[in-house]
């Protein structure tokens, strides 16, 4: 669950609302990310509801450290990043998601401790806040619809943060279950189609041999398994079958 | 706002609640996508809602499509994706986020029409509907925790499109605001902070070259431009005076 390796910490300064904490929880967890931080949340810790807008991710809530100020929430930390999304008038390098978290791989993989700090729901963090940071995360949204909400911003770098520590897999996989047929079948089958064709008077004679190729062309990129050319054949010889069958009577 | 390329249309099945529909259509002008298509919206359309959960984005739902089968509202695409958590026991290609936006960026650029399709609320797509699609794209969940909600996944999926077509930027930079200093100036803010330091017995005799050697390590990796030279010597030169006056009078 946890990476061995670790993981950066969410740091959330001064949450309000029970929904966006859970949700915040949820996203964290689904992606792996645990480590969550409150900054004088306000109107109080715990929260009710938010429990319920973990949906499940509620061991991030119950592992969650709450802190009065943020100097103390990121004591232990050795970079700290700053989500933002209006300009600081700081010189302060501004980096995408996921070079923020390539960054923090490497770092973590030195043995870092990482925080990502995220802002009040309405106001974001303050320009004293964000010039306790290393660097600015900011996220790649349009001019004209800049806004993202609190659990989207936590679920777009705890993404980016799996894919940088090299944890993004699929969870299934569907092309590889079985292995292309061996061109022995193949072309029994490019001969099999070929003859019910012929035999069906499909080909205008100067053209048999362009439209052959054509459509073995089309075969080859069907990436056909042995069990697809069986169906395949199964199905011209049904089709043969039924061409020999005389028409049923009319009634 | 809309790329002149074009982008990948974005196909909700069946689905069900306004906020949903409401907060994708936000998710998609979050990261420049304009066209939605609605198979079959439970419950009716338009929905009660809808619009406050597009917070602004009601130009995705103005111009949303709505078909009464999956069919009609994929007809024009040349390519289609089936988001989906489960495996299906189809043989067909399973791509990640980035992959399957990737491979998108290109098809788009060749003049391709491409969809990707999200499923009901509570049950995704069937399996006949993940059957009319090229191939499929999961997101790299943790197994623990591998649901996310329609909006969410949208977003992944918009927010990739964003990486792949090339148009993820800060929209606004900090760090290269102003060139770096120049030699002349570093060096004499070196000489400047070497000779108060010295002045103020700071070195042990035998390790002077060391320390203000280690001090230039720190000075350069602090990439300062002129204004910030200017500043640090003002500091210096503050605190040298502050050093040559007499002590304050004791009350």
């Amino acid at each position: 669950m946890i990476p061995a390796t670790g993981a950066p910490v969410v740091i959330l300064v001064e949450p309000q609302l029970a929904e966006n904490i859970g949700m915040t929880a949820r996203a964290m967890a689904n992606f792996g990310l645990s480590e969550l931080r409150l900054v004088a949340p306000r109107n109080g810790w715990p929260k009710k509801g938010v429990r319920e807008a973990a949906s499940g991710a509620t061991h991030v809530l119950d592992g969650a450290t709450v802190h009065a100020t943020l100097p103390e929430a990121i004591a232990d930390l050795t970079c700290l990043l700053a989500t933002t999304a209006r300009e600081r008038g700081q010189m302060k390098r501004v980096l995408l998601p996921d070079a923020a978290m390539a960054e923090t791989a490497g770092r973590i993989a030195q043995g870092e401790k990482v925080g990502v700090m995220f802002g009040r729901e309405r106001v974001g963090l303050t320009n004293d806040e964000v010039s306790l940071a290393d660097a600015i995360v900011t996220f790649p949204v349009t001019d004209e619809f800049p806004s993202l909400n609190l659990a989207q911003a936590v679920l777009l770098v705890g993404y980016e943060w799996r894919r940088a520590a090299g944890l993004a897999r699929p969870r299934f996989t569907g092309e590889t279950r079985a292995l292309p047929a061996t061109r022995e079948a193949l072309l029994a089958l490019f001969s099999s189609l070929e003859e019910t064709l012929a035999g069906a008077g499909f080909y205008p004679p100067e053209k048999r041999a362009i439209i052959a190729r054509n459509m073995r062309d089309m075969l080859h990129r069907m990436n056909l398994t042995e069990q697809d050319v069986r169906t395949f054949r199964g199905a011209l010889r049904a089709l043969e079958r039924r061409s020999r069958r005389p028409p049923p009577e009319a009634v």
